[in-house]
């Protein structure tokens, strides 16, 4: 099955919890931003009357006949399909619920920089930002890390990765996010990192991955910025 | 098998989405909430060290020795069981990714009133939540409205309720998301409406379903109040 990812071009956003996955398993996919005229033909398709069920926002992953969106519903749909995640449902739904907090966080993240409106700029929220940043880096980012450091200290299973010896896209995910948040806050992170020993060994675990190494280090790794859900803004890192 | 569902005790909260399936069905359920105690009890089963597979936060559902958080999982767990959605997998897929839109439109619902930090008052973030709330209502609220009310038109399958002529879990949470809109924003409700009749006759079904009417106008369903996801200020409803 040739998959195809449907995202925006410049960022890597929620996008990239896709395809890291897809470049973790070296799966056949075509990333369609990369591709001319890529933004037209995804308005295109998810404006078309003629899909029943349209996504309500990028990402989305168009599978045969089936679009998936929703990042944690197409890696639930994907990790056993890419061997990123067992087959068994308990274990399956575990998965997805690491996710979808993951992606909580990760829509914490966001709001930081933009904590009224997406269709304002940073500039325009910039004193809110600060309070909500402030906020996010004392008392959100050490709850989310606590939590996924106490799964990895608790759960007899997690020894290696998170659900086991083997890797799962919720480790691609964590990753992502230890590396999303050393981007937009290297000193809330530089306090943090060393309290949560196993989460750092499991980010540089995955960093180590042969293909998702050599993805990072490759032109379609496109890197963060101030476009992006993760952003560097110093004052928002104090 | 029968269900123990664990959540706050006194708002309707990320709770009322699992509860609404579980009284529409008659599902044998114990509210833990509502029983004594409940709140140590929940507390030392999120932190219990022998407990594998943590929460991060409620609610959450123990079946069996299954633990399930994540209210968007919880309903995908629950909905073929409950015989709340169909056991295929795109159909599956579908009615998850419409009920993960619906838990990003909840969670900017509940930033209207608490745009900076969940920790603080709302009276300490007064005048950032009236600059969120305007944004929600005049950009947001409009845009999922859109997106649900163009589902129900453009989707031949979605006649009397969204996947097609039987209820899932999907329309009893469109229900609440409606009912909590009302009661936090009347004013931007009233305007909404009357160009959304597909999706307020939706609401009207699913309202009408006998045991659904009885458990609302039962002492079981909690009222909305100012402490829960749904709050009503009449300043952020302008």
């Amino acid at each position: 099955m040739r998959y195809e990812l449907y995202y925006w071009p410049s960022i890597q956003g929620r996008g990239e919890f896709v395809r890291l996955a897809l470049e973790d398993t070296s799966a056949d996919y075509v990333d369609v931003a990369r591709k001319p005229k890529a933004m037209p033909a995804m308005m295109r398709l998810m404006e078309s009357r003629s899909i029943e069920r349209p996504p309500f926002a990028p990402p989305f992953l168009k599978a045969g006949k089936l679009i998936i969106a929703q990042t944690a519903n197409i890696l639930f749909y994907l990790g056993p399909r890419l061997g990123l995640a067992p087959k068994s449902e308990p274990v399956r739904l575990w998965a997805h619920q690491l996710q979808l907090t993951i992606a909580d966080w990760l829509a914490e993240a966001h709001d930081t920089h933009h904590p009224i409106a997406g269709s304002l700029y940073y500039e325009d929220q910039k004193k809110e930002a600060r309070r909500r940043a402030a906020d996010f880096t004392a008392e959100r980012m050490p709850k989310y890390f606590g939590y996924f450091e106490r799964i990895l200290e608790r759960n007899s299973k997690a020894s290696d990765y998170l659900l086991g010896k083997k890797v799962s896209y919720v480790d691609l995910s964590l990753f992502q996010m230890i590396e999303g948040l050393r981007y937009a806050f290297p000193r809330a992170m530089a306090r943090l990192e060393p309290k949560h020993r196993k989460l750092i060994a499991l980010h540089d675990r995955v960093a180590g991955r042969p293909r998702l190494a050599a993805y990072l280090s490759s032109p379609r790794r496109i890197p963060f910025n101030r476009e992006g859900i993760f952003r560097h803004y110093p004052e928002l890192d104090e």
